[in-house]
């Protein structure tokens, strides 16, 4: 079989999704029952533990790994307290780190990431950093104690596709832990593109949200994973720049072909 | 439903199979098998009907419809020759035309491809001309009679994906019949991108042949073929330039956020 | 010396310039002398003989080539006729020939370029033609005596670069006479690239008319033209995958270095 | 005058030099020449002060700025240590930051080159740090000091050109200090690329020193550096999908347009 294992849970889906931007929380909830994702990401902020009708928690399947993120911390000591107190609000031991001080194009610092991600590592989290893709910050993070890494492939929410390939993919060829690529994922084939090079998931939000049809993309979504994933242990045909026939191309009428 | 019609007959399957470069035909049928394809093209010229254990045809599934192709075909005239042949053959009416005279890049000849689509239309074949994309040919094969139109992603057995975008995109957009990317696609997510564009379908064939595992690749392209179409059909979200926050910012920790 | 000759004349610029979109007559008078270029280009129908003052050609150096093209013609025989009259007009012999039907895309067609580089070529003019890339036309077309081949970058006025690359490179390395990119290149860096690539020259119209300061971007252009050629013949270095130290890496301080 | 200024400096050329990979000092001496560059780097071991005859600082021109670059170091102690030699060797007070324990890509290390650049930036130093694109760290080598950040366009030596745009034009939008593009630049279109992008230098090496003639290459890159920023001042103009005309398309022959 070919599971993921992050923080000892084995995992056989490889699309991992975030709650923002649905239309409604049921659409939310659909969309996540179509594509079979095991991990969902929300902002602790949107928990509220208070009203039971309008908690997003109520909205994800039970089965799910809940990976609350730290958005809205835009420091490591904001981090680790959103971290702790996603833990005692019940929302269990994963924790996505988010820590954002550039308003503009929401860029992580990867310094203060690095930080709380020690802390919350040490603490006994599962610790789920997303980064500005860097290999010696991924290596410094997986050093501290990182389950996976979470390069972003354009900033969050522009739908813009994996613009920093370059960098993700070395990422994904040196550093010794599972490469998930998050924020900016636009289309299926840009999953798939994510998986065939190597990266061990990708999380995708905005892409499913807010296209025509969330419960519909998300299932496509989990196809594009699913065929990514396979092509990439399938192993690609070389490419070429002369062309190579696939069939044969002289002498089928016997007219002097060279 | 969402099924493609072409020359009346209506496919589930939007992946069209060559049967090219295989390792042998077991792994061809396999392969076959293993993505549910539809349609399966393959030279007139490895069909030997004489013989009967190395006949290609033999391990092409019953249920598929051929699509035997006019490779070897330098110009229009050739090319009606073999299509006929093909008939006269028992391969049924449905034709691939390809018209090559450049050995190198194996790039079709699209004005003697419009006079063998305009003859064998009108004798009654289905006709679906592999051509160098361009929108005023596209639109000449349609008035003269073809059931689809298949413009090239880049150089046949390259594997270098859609390098024709631009042109293939206004193909897609301004003609009036199914537009099929033939040659070039490399990878599950370029195949899924082409129908993420609104292509009908794609055939592929060099990239599964010679990837890794023939049958697992087979596979991946029929599962991104559908994650295209899928997508395609539900709209994808907008593309932005700016990020925006699929989690809320601001204000969690109530510390004088702005 | 690295002249481009085209029509027995040798031209030492290698930069074309059309005359559309320019704010005024005398921005784009400005623009042409501070690019140097040779060679310019204009609708026919700009071109009034009788009144003085509005009359483009007043506002074309004299030492200009004048490349009087047959925008307005749908058909080969337009074409025809609209270049013909421009020689009576006292355009010279140098004709670019656009022939275009379609109004959305401006994608020129072919065939009837073709037919119409044919006749005019007989008559002895100096045919140019836009055509819509594709290595079998663009044969054809030498054959039938055009002087230089123009394949498209993108559709006119779009400024979206050299979108068709695959196609005209092998156009480059395949056809035996200059090809002159023309449509589409929005930056100077795009028209490097064409001549990088080995373009024997570039026409550039809309992204110096409608640039910030056309006169700025004409020299910006020909500055990038002349680099890109001069690239070409100084043949660029390897690309690879892996680093190279341009700076030994190893040893500097003596400790320890593997 | 659209001068760059560094270190209170005020240089003409947009171009800086590398000089490492040349066939010979000589070939490296005549493109610095043929360039006009005013900064050039090299690394500190390739001077040797005692040797007259083979020290390259004898073959950079004596108007150039020189900036010594401490390759070979892997943290910031070893980056602070070479800077200091340098200095005391006669190198002058400009320095390059380079830290780098990744021997496969030579990718940097964004935390140890901020403490380098610090420490150093303190003690007087004009200090210009080669790093892996990141807002966050730019901004950081900024506030302690930087001069200039340069951020890499892809792997030191590959050619590869700016697959870090995504990252790269997001620091030049927000960081208040000038970008300088550093390795991977492969192609002068690519360095007018960079500067259109509002870079305000480009720094070359690889691309010029492996090339099939140096000197004509350093000319092409300065050329294209320039072009490049001209363009940036002129603005370029928009860009389209649909196509716009540059010539009047319609009723040219009085036939019924519409």
């Amino acid at each position: 079989m070919d599971n993921l294992i992050i923080g000892g849970i084995e995992l056989k889906s490889r699309l991992f999704i975030g709650t923002g931007k649905y239309p409604n929380h049921k659409s939310m909830y659909e969309a996540i029952e179509s594509c079979g994702t095991q991990v969902v990401t929300m902002a602790l902020r949107r928990v509220d533990l208070d009203s039971k009708e309008d908690n997003i928690i109520e909205f994800i399947p039970k089965d799910c790994i809940l990976l609350p993120n730290t958005s809205g911390a835009r420091n490591a000591e904001e981090a680790v307290r959103i971290a702790r107190l996603a833990k005692a609000m019940g929302c269990g031991n994963w924790i996505k780190i988010e820590v954002i001080s550039d308003n503009k194009y929401l860029l992580p610092d990867n310094y203060e990431t690095i930080k709380a991600t020690e802390i919350l590592a040490k603490e006994g989290f599962i610790v789920l950093p997303y980064m500005s893709p860097d290999l010696m910050a991924g290596k410094m993070l997986v050093d501290v104690g990182a389950a996976a890494v979470m390069p972003l492939g354009s900033p969050i929410g522009t739908n813009r596709g994996i613009r920093t390939k370059e960098l993700v993919q070395i990422m994904i060829d040196e550093i010794n832990a599972p490469i998930i690529v998050d924020a900016g994922i636009g289309r299926p084939s840009e999953a798939a593109e994510a998986m065939e090079m190597g990266a061990a998931a990708v999380l995708v939000n905005t892409a499913i949200a807010t296209s025509g049809n969330p419960i519909q993309m998300a299932k496509a979504f989990s196809l594009a994973v699913e065929a990514g994933r396979i092509a990439y242990n399938a192993k690609l045909g070389a490419t070429g720049s002369l062309a190579k026939a696939s069939s044969p191309l002289t002498g089928f009428l016997g007219e002097g072909d060279k």
